[in-house]
C-alpha cells in the first residue's frame, strides 16, 4: 500500500510516468560492449534508488507548449548522467563508503575505476545532450559541468575554514545543486518551446528549488540518523564542509564554537556531538526551515506566469514534496 | 640557436604562430576569480611544456578555405583542454609522479584535488567547444570525450593481462589517442570550411598521426632513458599496460615470456630488464618504425586531394617530424 508520502508523489509524476520510464531505458542502454565489465558498474550506479527528480523537472518544465516529446525526454537523461557522475566523482575525492546505505562505486571497485566510471558518464551525458541538437541547451549544459566542478573545487578550498560568510555558502550552493536544477528546468522549457519569459520564469523555478532541496539535504545531514541516511550523522562537518545549520552556530556563537575545535583538531567526535546537539536544541532547525519555505515560496511564485496544466501542478506540489524528506 | 629538430618544428609552426599565441592566451584566460587557488593549478597544468600539437593540427586544418579565424582558435583552445584533462586524471590513476620530467597534478597537490581540478579542465573544454556554435562539431567533440574514456576503461581492464591481439591494442588506442588528433584535424576542417571530401581527408590524416605518435610513445617508453622520458623506461609495462613492442614480444616468444612473468608476479624489475633487451635486441624496433612509418603515409596521402599551400606543406612535414622523438 503506497503511504501518503508516495500517493502524492505517484499524483506528481503522473503526468510524465511514461516518459520517465523511457528516461530510465535510455539510461540503462549506455552499455558498450567492447567493455564487459561497464554493465555492473552501470547497473550500480542507476540502482541506487534516486528519485529522477531532476530529469522529472525537466520533462515537466518542457510541457507547457507543443513540442517533440524526444527532446525533453534525451536531455532528462543528459540531466540524470551528469547528476550521476558527479556523485561518483565526489564520493571518490570524499573517501565515502555509501551512498543511500550501498556501496559507493570507489568503496566497490576502488578509487582508480571510481575516476575512470565518472568521466565516461560525465562524457555519455555530453552525448546526450548534443542529440538535442539545440545549441543554447548544449552551451548552458556545459555551463553547468563548469559550475558543478568549480563549485567542487571552491568547497574543497574551504575545507575545515569556519569562516565562511552566508553569501559564499550561497554561491558554493548554487554551484554544487542549484545550477543543475535551473538548467534541468530551463533546458526543458526551451525544448519545449515555451517563450522567453516563460524559460526565464522556469530557470526561476528550477534555481529555487535546487536551494531549497541543498538546505534539506543541509538539515537531513544534522537531524537524521544514520541507518535512514545510508550514511554518518554530520558527515558534512566531519569532511570539514560548512552548511547552512552549522553556519548558523557560528553566527550565533562566534566564540567558542564546538566547530572552531572540531575543524582545528579534526575528527574529534566530542565536538561534533556537541555540535549537533547545539544546532537540534535551537532554533536553528526552524530557522532553516524558514530559509527552506522561502525559496519554495519563490519557486511556486515563478509558476504563476505559466498556463494552468498538470504539469504546472506538478511543479508546484513538488515544491511541497521537497520538504517530506526531513519529516 | 635552433638545432635542426627545432628549426624544423618552427618551419612546421610558421603559418599559424600568431594564432597558436592566441591559443595560449585563452588558455591561460581560464582563471575564475571566486577560486583563488586555481591559479597555481592551471599554471602548472600549461606550463608542462607541451608542444601543443594537437592545437596546431587545429589550426592547420582549418587554414584551406576562406574563413573565421576565431572558431578555429577555440576549438584549439578546447582540443588542448581536453587533452590536459584527460593526462590530469590518468596521472591521478596511475599514481605517476612525474609527466615530462615535472610533478604531476596529483603528486604535488594530491588525489583529490586532481580529480576535482580535471574535471574542472574537462568542463572548461566543453564550454569552449560550444563557442564554436557549430552543432556537428560539438558532437564530434563529445564522442571524442566519450572514446577517451572508455579507452582508458578498456586498458584498466585489461591490465596485467598478456592475451590481448592486435586489433584490441588498436581499438584501444584509437579511443585513447587517435580519437582527439582525428577530431583535431576533422573539426579544424569544418570550422574552417572544407568541403565534406576533404574533411573526411583531414580526419584520415588525423587517424593515422594519432595512430603513428601513440606507437612513437610505446617505442620511447621501452627505448627512452629515464632523465630524457622524464619518468621511468618501461613505465607501461610495469603498470601492465600492453604496448606494441610488448604485443609484438608475446607474438614471438608466446611461451616462457617474461611479461607473462612480469604480469603474474608484478613488480619484478628481473622480468622487466628481460623483456627491455629483448624487444631492443631484436628486429621489434626495427618493426614498429615499419608500422610507425606506415602510418605516416597514409597520413600523407590523404593529404593528397587538398590545396596546395603553406598549411598542407605543414601538415606534410609533420608526418615527418612525428618521428623526431624516437630518434
Amino acid at each position: 500500500m503506497l503511504t501518503g508520502i508516495d500517493q502524492r508523489a505517484a499524483a506528481i509524476y503522473a503526468p510524465i510516468q511514461a516518459r520517465l520510464n523511457r528516461v530510465e531505458e535510455l539510461l540503462r542502454s549506455l552499455d558498450d560492449q567492447a567493455i564487459p565489465d561497464l554493465h555492473a558498474l552501470l547497473d550500480h550506479a542507476l540502482s541506487s534508488g534516486g528519485k529522477r527528480i531532476r530529469p522529472a523537472i525537466t520533462l515537466l518544465a518542457s510541457d507547457f507548449y507543443p513540442h517533440d516529446d524526444e527532446k525533453p525526454i534525451i536531455m532528462s537523461v543528459a540531466i540524470e548522467l551528469l547528476h550521476l557522475a558527479t556523485l561518483i566523482h565526489d564520493d571518490t575525492v570524499d573517501n565515502s563508503n555509501l551512498r543511500r546505505g550501498k556501496a559507493t562505486v570507489s568503496n566497490r571497485w576502488g578509487k582508480h575505476i571510481a575516476v575512470l566510471f565518472g568521466d565516461y558518464v560525465f562524457a555519455a551525458s555530453a552525448t546526450f545532450v548534443c542529440d538535442t541538437e539545440n545549441v543554447r541547451v548544449i552551451r548552458r549544459f556545459s555551463e553547468t559541468i563548469m559550475e558543478l566542478a568549480s563549485g567542487e573545487i571552491i568547497e574543497y578550498f574551504n575545507c575545515y575554514n569556519p569562516q565562511q560568510a552566508r553569501d559564499l555558502y550561497q554561491d558554493r550552493i548554487y554551484r554544487k545543486t542549484a545550477s543543475l536544477f535551473r538548467t534541468a528546468a530551463e533546458t526543458g522549457a526551451l525544448l519545449g518551446n515555451a517563450p522567453e519569459l516563460q524559460v526565464q520564469a522556469l530557470s526561476d523555478y528550477g534555481y529555487n528549488m535546487g536551494m531549497a532541496f541543498q538546505i534539506v539535504d543541509d538539515l537531513l545531514d544534522v537531524q537524521g540518523d544514520a541507518s535512514e541516511l545510508g550514511k554518518p550523522v554530520g558527515n558534512d562537518l566531519l569532511q570539514g564542509v560548512l552548511t547552512l545549520p552549522s553556519i548558523m552556530l557560528l553566527e550565533r556563537y562566534p566564540k567558542d564554537n564546538p566547530i572552531e575545535a572540531l575543524f582545528r583538531e579534526r575528527n574529534q567526535d566530542g565536538h561534533l556531538q556537541q555540535a549537533l546537539d547545539m544546532i537540534n536544541n535551537s532554533t536553528i532547525v526552524r530557522d532553516c526551515y524558514t530559509e527552506i519555505r522561502g525559496y519554495c515560496a519563490k519557486a511556486a511564485q515563478a509558476l504563476e506566469c505559466l498556463p494552468d496544466c498538470d504539469a504546472r501542478d506538478s511543479l508546484r506540489n513538488m515544491t511541497d514534496y521537497i520538504w517530506e524528506r526531513t519529516r
